[in-house]
């Protein structure tokens, strides 16, 4: 499956402007043959947009990104807030090439007094959706961050990992080292796409990659609105777990036990 | 708390080389100020040398590093194979300036045939030791590529990890990568003590190196016989802990549930 992220500054609180940029990069990703073309956490949106981001919420934001799916004939990862039940999420959706809502991820790892402001958590560590012969995990920004959350992914059979994000200074590192070592520890693949440019307090770090299992980066860029590109082949996975065995060696009987002795109940006999 | 790690090809098989190497090396590490050094995987005896790393093991390899402890006064993590029980382990002992053992890890996680031809695994993820003001948690190689064992370590309160490792060609990627995300993603220091040079089959990637709570590398080495060297500061954690709360903001109640459900039941509403 070959598969397209959409690194971009966006328009931060103008959804029509958004959608715009979304149809275009879906007729581009497509005519370069991309199966599936992921967007920006809350890309729809914009993040860092105040109480815009609930104002916004309450609309019906899919239903275009929809009929984008549909036209261009591509699976799209979109980043946008969630209204449901009386509380907001910070959702990314999946849509298939028929245009229909497959899977629905809410963050479980809020960051900072800004997420927190405005989100209640979700309660899924990952959530999986099979496309065209790919098991793929979405998660958002700060939760790829958590060894935890991609390792579910992982032994959930997931291939491929889909992080929209929205990484801003000083967590450069997270785009610099941390992917590519998620990636390994898992062998899985791992498609990071970030905003970039700037957005009312924030700057952000842009760097988005797609990293194959083996921790090689195989396309990215640093900064600018940019479409980046990979092949994700499951049996690349499959070998990969066969040469470096992480999920088979981990001893899960042990990473279930209570805490640690402490010191004094430690010392050789 | 300074402390050291000596980077070295070691002599591998003999012994009495490789412990007048550890007391030149003790001297010079106390002589820079270091309050403990820290030595490679089965340092004593080196790793990839056969059944002679049992016949060794059966011997009192640790009385002579205890004296070398006690006449430099300074803290030594030892590499050592372990006979206990009927049992081998691949097995660190911490050995404090008085020259007591204060705590022994064995290798939890075993690496490949090698290791599983000759050692038992341990069965406590990570061992603790508190010294001169700093919680230290002992882990052996392959232990460390695992994130769940320094997520146990630094949540039982660990200011720095010491790994004695012997990794080897192609996984100069741990060395050179996951180490850094690993003491950035727990905020802790990790110190990575490295075989370097040649042994049976096995060529080492050398590159070890001590890295602060931000994931910056301290001090490290390519090749070479070497003591790399760090300043360890538990308010540096505190304070990196605080910039940084991944601790805080885990999310245990979800780590521990069921696994995922497949893709068909997790379609949004």
């Amino acid at each position: 499956m070959k598969i397209a992220g959409l690194q971009t500054a966006g328009t931060p609180g103008d959804v029509p402007a958004n959608l715009q940029e979304l149809d275009e990069a879906a007729r581009r990703a497509r005519a370069g043959g991309a199966d599936l073309l992921v967007t920006t956490e809350l890309f729809l949106t914009g993040y860092d947009i105040g109480d815009a981001v609930h104002d916004l919420a309450r609309t019906d934001l899919l239903s275009p990104a929809r009929d984008i799916a549909r036209t261009h004939g591509i699976a799209l990862v979109v980043g946008a807030p969630e209204h449901d039940g009386g509380a907001y999420y910070n959702s990314a959706f999946f849509i298939d090439p028929d245009g229909e809502v497959l899977a629905r991820h809410r963050k479980t790892h809020l960051f900072g007094d800004l997420d927190r402001a405005y989100f209640t958590p979700g309660d899924r560590l990952t959530t999986l959706v099979d496309h065209a012969g790919v098991r793929i995990a979405l998660l958002i920004c700060y939760d790829v961050e958590f060894p935890e959350n991609v390792r579910a992914a992982a032994l959930a059979g997931a291939d491929l990992v889909a992080v929209p994000t929205a990484q801003m200074e000083p967590y450069a590192f997270v785009a610099e080292h941390l992917i590519r070592v998620r990636a390994w520890e898992n062998q899985i693949y791992i498609l990071y796409v970030n905003h970039d440019g700037a957005e009312d307090s924030l700057r952000y770090v842009g760097r988005s990659s797609v990293v194959a299992p083996s921790g090689a980066v195989l396309d990215s860029v640093e900064h600018g609105n940019h479409l980046i590109h990979a092949t994700v082949d499951p049996l690349t996975v499959r070998e990969a777990r066969a040469a470096n065995p992480y999920l088979t060696d981990r001893r899960p009987q042990l990473y279930a036990s209570p805490p640690l002795p402490a010191p004094e109940d430690s010392h050789a006999q």
